[in-house]
């Protein structure tokens, strides 16, 4: 269980350290560039958990593993970048295997933490978008996070199963499991049948 | 008079997270991303300043009402938008009662947690333009806050009254209240007569 | 030795408030945005590694003097910036002896604080490069520090002296003096030369 569980959170820093250098790619930075956006894509939503929580030093600081697989994902992304714009599609999938383990697993350790339940669905949801919001910043555009298909609304939704669970005593790995098998499947509709939330009917005269 | 401080904070929160959703909803972000923003402006600043002093977790994470005052104002701008685009000079004020609790009450905690006068005014001052600043960041531009008409010098006046009554011993409530009536007179009046800091006349030639 | 130390670590932050001035200046910032972008860029590094490795609250809030210089800085960019534009080349130096100094004393005081070795190296990095980029978000421009000549990597260079000297037990000023003089020669040779990283052919038909 704890390995299938390192395996799905090491797929989803890979993925979301893809999606963090194909960016930088695109935006002509130098290879140091793409890497450090793409260990900031794949690691900022837990360092920033961490940080609110006091789990200080934060844990993408002190294993070596998270830079590591940043930097291979990033490596490859730099090299192959047009493979990886091809498969724009296996990269959004992998990005929301990554979402739905950083947002059960980020309200778990909060949990652990002592979080209120209220405090860990938000840290769920910190985690798992912190880092695409981060990666937007730095190149200076709005976060498609703010404006895409369901996306943190699938976070929020795994976080508050893990958060549920907790209260009702169920073994935390499978909290996680659940959660996030159910993040992934809102995630997974909303990319294949363009779902998404309403957005206001902004008059441009103003 | 808790409950005078506590109506302030709440309608300073309200009016900070007006100002964020309207900007989400000029930006046509998606209602979930719109929510964000008004939390984040509400919050922000608060939260920078409690990670800042070490008080873990911050406020705003573990107490819902600022979750719920935030989304409340949100989902009205929102759906009301252009009720909210009308009634932008009402929002200024709200706007500048707003900072005016949130940089004093906000020196006031700093010092609660035995921060230096120096670093107390410093503190007053993130909590009350953190927000504004990392909306701006959010959807990219520059932060109104650094180029507006004395918004800062505003917020930076209240929390020295606060470092400086809680010096002579004086009660803090009575303090943040002189504060924060200071801060709006200054805000109110640099609003009604355009007054701002200067310029450096920058030669567009280099 | 220490005075040696501070003289170079007051030089860092004036050269890097006079780098975020100069960049308020050309944004048409007012007085107080452009003093915001001194402190800021000056401090922001070392506000980052304190926060990371619960140094709180952060030395730049509670120590004066930073402020003062930073304010200093911002100040003289604002009212003689033609000067300041004149002699870019100079304060590029200073710049690089801000990043030596900054990396590797900021790799320095995470070990004091029981950092791992590699966690060590990335706090200096950050340390050295975290005010450059807040500086580049906070006007909404892609970090140059992710573009440019080789200086995250004289940064990070300079902080692995400074472990390794310390895993070995030498003196820790004496490794921040070698780790700085290091990491300036590099910066100044990739200045001098233009050299940099490589950049990924990006095929802009994607």
């Amino acid at each position: 269980m704890e390995i299938v569980l390192f395996v799905i959170d090491m797929v989803g820093t890979f993925a979301f350290a893809i999606s963090g250098a194909a960016v930088g790619v695109r935006k002509k930075l130098d290879l140091f560039g793409v890497l450090v956006l793409s260990f900031l894509t794949a690691t900022f939503g837990g360092i920033l958990r961490d940080v609110l929580i006091g789990a200080i030093p934060p844990a993408a600081l002190t294993n070596w593993i998270y830079l590591a697989v940043a930097c291979l994902a990033g490596v490859f992304a730099f090299y192959w970048h047009s493979l990886v714009e091809k498969m724009r599609n296996p990269v959004l999938i992998f990005d929301a295997a990554g979402l739905s383990v950083f947002a059960t697993a980020g309200a778990n350790k909060a949990l652990a933490y002592d979080a209120a339940p209220f405090s860990a669905v938000l840290l769920g949801m910190v985690t798992g978008i912190g880092g695409g919001v981060v990666r937007d910043m730095l190149i200076g555009r709005t976060p498609v996070v703010l404006q895409s298909e369901l996306y943190a609304v699938a976070g929020i939704t795994g976080a508050c199963v893990v958060v549920v669970g907790h209260r009702f005593g169920f073994d935390g790995q499978w909290s996680i499991l659940c959660g996030a098998i159910l993040c992934f499947g809102i995630r997974f509709v909303a990319i294949r049948y363009g779902l998404q939330l309403p957005v206001a009917k902004y008059d441009d005269r103003f």
